[in-house]
């Protein structure tokens, strides 16, 4: 037998899509920001104060009671009959949905890379806004394919840029995130929704529209999703998550499709994880047929609502001169960019240093980079908290401000 | 708005890994199996009147309870540390193992397809037993992968057919179930594993051990994994799954590995869905720090040793002369070659009018199916409810009996 000398550990061959990736940047932000005197702004992490955790542990303890021997079985890839129709019931109330057209998730991560793995091909372009959801990126990087940003402003992408650029690039789809995006926190008017739909039925351009956070909304309107335009259901993957509405811990979400599609989504899935926990599905589903989803999401984005406020009106007086910063009207983030000149990864040390952590923006670009923005999360911490660690960092503002 | 014609569905580009994959023979099969009046020994589906549902359900009250706040919050991709240690702590038995070298993957299906993430590129050669896992084998397709099966006896794979087939086809990776294998049954002695073991050490080719079974044994006897031979623990990957311990519904396994390798499998865990169920994580670990899983697991073993025998010694007797059984000493499979001018896929319709399924073993096979072989789960069924459905399958072989 032939050992190999003690001093040339084994080296697994790593395949080219992870290779260099053994650590992150982002990781090593994440593991400051989770130091105990660090007011953290850089997670989109729910308050875990606010889960209704009572309701959740009546809906697991009534499923194990009473469908304890599925709950343990083997279940199907497409997902649990309950919850796959409490899915389309709500879903129904902008766009009509049948329990068939819903494919369950671990996730909405696990939705996106679903979809990335049933239609993305080497080489395939993407076009995402500019700012997007890095970990989308990442899912679609790793099957091999190449990230355009699309232009954006306060309304979110631009058609007419997204027109220009699917006729550059022929994208093999559009990935957006129409309310309350993330790293924005903008919401697309439904004016705007219609100008994109338009590209895409022009364009025959199949679209992937993440929403997890178009409930929680401050201002008690919420926003039909682009699935719901004319002509827009047969193209659009449509994707929710509970994360953000009941619990990240569960791990469930949903892709809402039509035709042929659902049958590779549901091959894929299987191949990925043939499927979700039955356990959690099942009490998801009991949650949403008899605890008030709607009533507790209410409650939630109230709380959101005066953490955004302290944040905002915290965060304004000590922006540079010239600086942008977004208005969200739900959801979980603020994004500023401080202006040319400044750059958020680097100033990111003195301000863990004074107590406070953000995302540097840098991550969420696919290309061209704004490095003066940076992501804040309002959602974890109190008004008085969040007062606080705003003004320590508009310190740390002032002391990198250009001279 | 161009709007298309409603005679013109709208078709999503779908990527070529799943080309044609929208429906497969074996859903058809499981279908066809599932149907009240068919005895069905096509799926390896544990017997849920054998489930601890008591227990189970003891320890999500216990985490809801205890760890709430925590079960319902965001984890980390390489999962919890309870579970992390509980997971050491049984390997430990026979490898070494510390609760950092331990990657937490929603099921064995997932940790495949974590494995092939990590490691595979488009046109490796990955090396499988003949016949191997079915759905592994499909994991790795959907990467590119090109199976190659290598010759097996009943001892398991063969190492001298094991050694040509590396320096004929320079694989990627050996993927290997040593211990009641699926869909056989058949395990590798200590000499055959040690002897697997020299090749791979002296080829530098990494292992990938499946193990989801291994603690299913109708001896009291259990086999320590090859990773646990000198040399090979960190040149393997050892999967390990509670899905035939516990409980399939909760979609719970690891990855134990050594080395650099776990940052990428944690990096690639969390490109695919970031992070399995905090809920479920926190429950097996509960359960396996307060249960007694091995008590558990002999008891399961102790009714499954009755159906195996049940059907190993109903089935004997109705095979044609030439035919090959095996006798697994665990596991939920008997598998059984009739022999040549069976067809083993072409007589299911009948066997499934009168009211028998099993699985036709052409579908394990990465290549030169023996067309002839069956899988037949023995583990769902009472003795009674074998005896008669295995009798009625003798009939159906007899009217297939060869000229």
């Amino acid at each position: 037998m032939t050992m190999p000398p003690p001093s040339a550990p084994y080296r697994f061959p790593v395949a080219a899509r992870y290779a260099g990736m053994e650590s992150s940047p982002l990781k090593d932000i994440f593991a400051l920001a989770a130091r105990q005197d660090v007011v953290s702004f850089a997670g989109g992490i729910p308050d875990p104060e606010l889960f209704d955790l009572e309701d959740v542990a009546a809906c697991y303890d009534w499923v194990l009671s009473h469908q304890g021997h599925r709950a343990l079985q083997y279940g199907v890839s497409e997902g649990e009959v309950e919850l796959r129709e409490q899915a389309a019931r709500r879903l129904s109330r902008d766009l009509p949905t049948d329990a068939s057209q819903i494919r369950v998730t671990s996730g909405s991560q696990e939705g996106l890379f679903v979809v990335a793995e049933a239609l993305l091909e080497p080489g395939d372009v993407v076009l995402v806004e500019s700012p997007t959801y890095l970990a989308a990126v990442q899912a679609f990087a790793v099957h091999g394919a190449r990230m355009i940003g699309v232009d954006t402003d306060d309304d979110g992408v631009v058609p007419e840029a997204l027109e220009e650029a699917i006729r550059t690039h022929h994208p093999r789809m559009v990935y957006l995130i129409p309310t309350f995006q993330n790293p924005t926190g903008r919401t697309m008017p439904v004016a705007r929704r219609q100008a994109v739909a338009d590209v895409l039925l022009r364009t025959s351009v199949p679209l992937v529209e993440d929403d997890p956070y178009g409930a929680l909304s401050f201002t008690g309107s919420t926003w039909a999703p682009i699935a719901s335009l004319p002509g827009m259901g047969e193209r659009t993957l449509l994707l929710n998550s509970m994360s953000k509405l009941m619990s990240p811990g569960l791990r469930i979400g949903w892709i809402r499709a039509e035709g042929p599609i659902l049958d590779t989504l549901a091959v894929a899935k299987a191949a990925i994880s043939m499927q979700s926990s039955v356990v959690d599905q099942l009490t998801v589903a009991r949650y949403l047929d008899t605890a008030d989803l709607d009533g507790h999401v209410a409650r939630v984005s109230a709380v959101y609502r005066e953490r955004r406020d302290a944040m905002a009106s915290a965060i304004a007086p000590v922006l540079p001169e010239g600086a942008h910063l977004t208005h969200p009207d739900g959801g979980m983030f603020l994004w500023a960019a401080l202006g040319e000149g400044y750059d958020a990864q680097r100033m990111l040390a003195d301000a863990v240093a004074a107590g406070v952590a953000y995302l540097p923006g840098w991550s969420f670009y696919a290309d061209h980079a704004d490095l003066s923005t940076m992501r804040l999360s309002f959602v974890t911490h109190s008004p008085e908290v969040i007062a606080g660690a705003v003004e320590r960092l508009g310190e740390v503002i002032a002391q990198h401000r250009r001279a």
